[in-house]
């Protein structure tokens, strides 16, 4: 009865890495997208997001017949309560890798990154899809010491968020207002992607271990 | 037994409809410090964050002890399962708001946002309290024909978001680079604030009827 229940908590949290395995492709086409303009890349990335919602859905279904269907014991339902947490924030992270590739689409075949800021993008792009990686193998291990590093990790993304504020801020900004408000949300989105990263990192935490850490912690960057 | 239960998870929503009116009156005291300068407000929407945290934590100890102290039928559990992720919601929507009253701060003395733009903001603020109100009612009645309205509401936002970025967009606008980033975060703000509302409204659906609204519907805006 018990190895069941085990086997069905391992089958959802299989589904929860494969979400952040997707989540992380699209982000990594939604970036090559932005970067090299390309139109087909950023329809790829818009399109692959119902596979997400439908994994979401399933996620959701299992997780609610687990909670339904055998009564947990604390451990069990900690995992199955955070990983009901966790689909949203891969759902969320996954939405975040479409605006990139609809903006990428809305400009074409214009540029929405002016030459000089690409290897800023692509920069924020690696460090996003090396989160989505991550994420995928804290959700795969529970390993609390690897989902804390996620914090750290987060680290060069905050660095390059901030940077490129100092960039746009510049007098000297010679690429006018739309392209400042482009690279203000874009550069956002791949920001809250990173955050949601982190927030999973704390859910896996509590999961593995049982240690809250507040919602304050996690989204206070 | 029974009514016990019922007792606690009545209980569990009023902390959440707190939540809900806290988040409301953080976001009209965050719109004061915004439209006016006023560095007392902002730094008391700041500081007032704590409390929403603390509510967040407390429902989510009560959510995970109806859970394991006793185990719950269906209806229940959809209540108990939504109120979880619905405080995820009500926590970003407070934080949404710290964000905004935050860089009221760091501009202070000088306005964020131009003079000809505070009108627009202040209807930005009015919706989003309005949402924050209208959630906390839909918490605390649990209707789920009110709670749907709230995705109706949100378009009144929704325009006013699309209407801010034409202004932006166009060639003579007058404020330069930082003013039109600083507006395209605080505007973002606003909108994410709204869709917190709306997918507030999705899981009251869902728990009082049972009927799940995806999140690809309510995040699609």
């Amino acid at each position: 009865m018990r190895e069941t229940y085990h086997r069905k908590l391992a089958a959802l949290l299989g589904i929860l890495a494969q979400m952040a395995a997707e989540a992380g492709a699209a982000m990594r086409q939604a970036t090559y997208a932005l970067t090299d303009a390309d139109l087909w890349a950023a329809e790829e990335t818009i399109s692959r997001y119902d596979h997400v919602s439908s994994l979401a859905r399933e996620a959701e279904e299992q997780a609610f017949n687990l909670l339904v269907l055998q009564a947990p014991v604390a451990g069990e339902l900690r995992t199955v309560v955070s990983a009901l947490q966790i689909v949203s924030d891969l759902d969320r992270m996954a939405v975040l890798a479409t605006h990139i590739a609809t903006a990428a689409r809305r400009r074409h075949p214009n540029p929405v990154v002016p030459h000089e800021l690409v290897g800023h993008f692509r920069q924020m792009g690696d460090i996003a899809v090396h989160l989505a990686d991550a994420t995928r193998d804290v959700l795969e291990t529970c390993d609390p010491g690897r989902a804390r590093q996620l914090d750290a990790d987060d680290d060069a993304m905050d660095e390059l968020y901030g940077s490129l504020f100092a960039v746009l801020m510049n007098p000297g900004w010679p690429h006018g207002v739309q392209a400042a408000v482009d690279i203000t949300l874009l550069s956002r989105y791949y920001e809250r992607f990173a955050d949601h990263a982190v927030a999973i990192g704390a859910r896996v935490v509590f999961l593995a271990t049982g240690d809250l850490v507040s919602e304050a912690d996690f989204h206070a960057s």
